[in-house]
């Protein structure tokens, strides 16, 4: 029972709040930090700290160094590097313990494979999804974006159309259903690859988001958007037809009658409002 | 009144096609040549050479070279180089003669403006739009893709989402009207700039037409796609809300309700029809 109440969808959560990033989010104080300062904000609203997870990257120390200086930097002392290298770290009892602690996790860019691989289904990912009901903030960056819906991208081309088959799709955390989401989205052209991803199960939303850019997620699944670039949403309500599960491997498809959005910093949007009213233009 | 029946909108053409292609289009044996057969294709349907206009190189000799010997290579020997340099070369008589002979014009890649500054206006190019009326093909790849219709971008960033007046645009040659093209699509990322060309006026329809992929245009003006990638047709008919005009320079925007449709090889589609019937999915 417990581990069925763990694994339940997200859409019923009425805890934290999520903070999507596309990648390379400003971190200098010359520029406006105003995706970070998000992060540190939610932080703030309870009492533990923020956990930097470095579990996407293959250089955990600097990577975490780096962010903790940020943080710092932004005012919030109580930051800490939370180091999951392997699944028994994942699974220690003390891992546990201090995400059950936390105000807020990030994590961090890297391979969004290692994070899942390493997070799924052991005691931090159950004691994520526990506290994330009760308010825990979970922010995430380029592999931490990816990994955030109930399926992610892997791999697949940027800077061409997609293709049949051309993509490669793996089992996310969970944290954002019918929601895939797409980083570095302008700077790689993967429009194509999330055209794709929506027309193989409209369903999902796409959601691509710019370098510098983010959405943050409100337990209502309502999205605002912060940062310099953009976040494209496919709406793949209205596709008319596609010829996506026909066409043969490598050959480029069909996709008609896409809605498209493209937001920008301040504009909010419904993620729940186009499943409810897919003909309102929210 | 000559002049104004010379400049009239191409709406009601009823002679020659277009092929417009997204640049890299392939020319060696060894790959499927498609769309250059359909440019030989095209030729041979009337009686005159296909000329090979190289005013968008730098390099016409070599460039201009090169087309020939694999337009030949496909079996066309009638085949040319008009090599426009200057102003003066496209007011020259003898080019008016050789446009008025074609069966077909090819139009190289480079830079647009190079094409429309010299030929706009010119003996060359009112020859060029009586002898389209009549029948004329005309072709383009990359930079003589993009100078086919009435706007064409001139220079704005791939790679990254539209900003505010990011964008700089010129008068092309309008054989294509209410349509603005744009090539090496997903390869160089420019859904952001085409959906910006689109917001800042939706009565054009944006077409992004990727490497080694074209359209053709017939003079009903419906479309037919040919090779590898794919087109991008964005569609602000419906539009529902958009700050282009607002939003500070350098800034990104905010585009709301975009139709979007991925097209393949094979895949056609009515370029007036989505204005008779802006809700039909056609």
């Amino acid at each position: 029972m417990s581990k069925r109440k763990d694994t339940k969808s997200m859409n019923d959560w009425n805890g934290g709040a999520l903070v999507v990033i596309g990648g390379h989010e400003a971190k200098s104080p010359d520029d406006d930090r105003v995706i970070l300062s998000a992060v540190v904000e939610r932080t703030r609203r309870r009492d533990g700290p923020l956990l930097v997870i470095t579990a996407a990257t293959q250089l955990p120390d600097e990577v975490g160094q780096e962010y903790i200086g940020v943080f710092r930097d932004l005012g919030l002392d109580n930051v800490e590097q939370l180091d999951v290298r392997t699944r028994e770290d994942a699974n220690a009892e003390a891992c546990e313990t201090r995400v059950r602690a936390a105000s807020a996790l990030f994590f961090t860019g890297g391979d969004q494979l290692r994070i899942t691989s390493q997070i799924g289904g052991t005691r931090f990912y159950d004691a994520m999804l526990a506290a994330f009901r009760d308010g825990l903030t979970i922010a995430g960056t380029s592999a931490g974006a990816a990994a955030i819906s109930d399926t992610m991208v892997v791999s697949g081309s940027g800077e061409e159309s997609f293709t049949a088959y051309g993509i490669e799709m793996a089992a996310g955390l969970g944290l954002l259903s019918g929601v895939i989401i797409d980083s570095h989205f302008a700077e790689r052209g993967r429009i194509g690859r999330l055209l794709g991803c929506v027309a193989e199960n409209p369903k999902n939303l796409g959601i691509g988001i710019d370098e510098n850019t983010a959405i943050v997620v409100e337990p209502d699944r309502t999205l605002c958007v912060l940062g310099t670039g953009a976040i494209y949403i496919v709406d793949g309500s209205d596709i008319s037809y596609t010829n996506v599960s026909e066409e043969r491997a490598g050959r480029a498809v069909t996709i008609r009658d896409v809605r498209l959005h493209v937001l920008a910093h301040g504009d909010r949007y419904s993620l729940d409002d186009r499943v409810r009213h897919p003909h309102t233009h929210s």
